[in-house]
């Protein structure tokens, strides 16, 4: 099982952007990287018109397309899968696993607080819960490492160091 | 490992059409139906601009959206994934896969064949491979027993009593 860092804010903090250039930053280090989104409410994806799109319109529980460098599958669930599920099944293969979201997830967290997004931030230094570290514009104190939210590579190696031995 | 049975014709000939009817009336009788869709050239899924297709974009070599009732997946390869490995990974909780293409893939095909379509069909009377039936809306002799196209609870009929026990 590949390590999973989970990158948690409040509400429209940049949890996505940051993810656009932490990603790409690892990459170039040399790490498989995978990335889980945790919808609360249910997505959409695939296109409507495609095939893929028709067999699931049509009741298809499970549906994948296959091609030679790429693999797709949307699947109806009568559970949540528990993501420790969605790492062993799909993620073997992968040097590290980032989570956009997962509060709950008790794997270990990252907080992004921009301080024009939101007046406080998720955690607080007197409940951290599994706080690694917070990425942040601005001087905040909750008892971890403060990084630099638009230090991406100081970002990348608080993560390497924690989490990725080679 | 749940049966396979594959719809395969010459290009546009109506596969995805038949699945549309197909899936709901196997559904209608009780049976968890998945799909595999082969595709030669490489696809594009998900829609720009969505958090997962912006991680995809960014480098992340799979990526997961999780919500309570659905998951989907995007993955790179390296190389193709087997059609058994794809239904023995993501179908083991189904009743039946239907599979839309892999003419190559061994197993049990029903050719959809349509006179405006094509001239001929894909298989021979002479080298019928691993074809179970036809599906046309011609009289075609191939060895095999001849479905009518637009009749999909005949079609329906076929493949529960071919391939599913209950």
């Amino acid at each position: 099982m590949p390590p999973i860092v989970s990158i948690v804010s409040k509400k429209n903090s940049g949890k996505t952007t940051l993810l656009e250039k932490l990603i790409p930053e690892l990459c170039r280090r040399g790490y498989r990287v995978g990335t889980v989104k945790h919808d609360h409410h249910g997505f959409d994806i695939d296109r409507e018109g495609k095939d893929t799109w028709r067999h699931k319109q049509a009741g298809a529980a499970t549906v994948v397309i296959s091609s030679p460098k790429k693999i797709a599958l949307v699947k109806d669930l009568e559970a949540e899968m528990d993501l420790d599920e969605i790492v062993s099944r799909f993620f073997s293969d992968m040097d590290l696993v980032i989570t956009e979201g997962y509060k709950r997830g008790g794997k270990p967290q990252i907080e992004v607080f921009r301080r024009a997004a939101h007046e406080s931030p998720l955690h607080t230094r007197q409940n951290p819960g599994t706080l690694v570290a917070v990425a942040s514009d601005v001087d905040v104190d909750l008892g971890v490492p403060r990084l630099d939210v638009n230090d991406v590579r100081a970002i990348a190696d608080f993560i390497a160091k924690r989490f990725l031995t080679r």
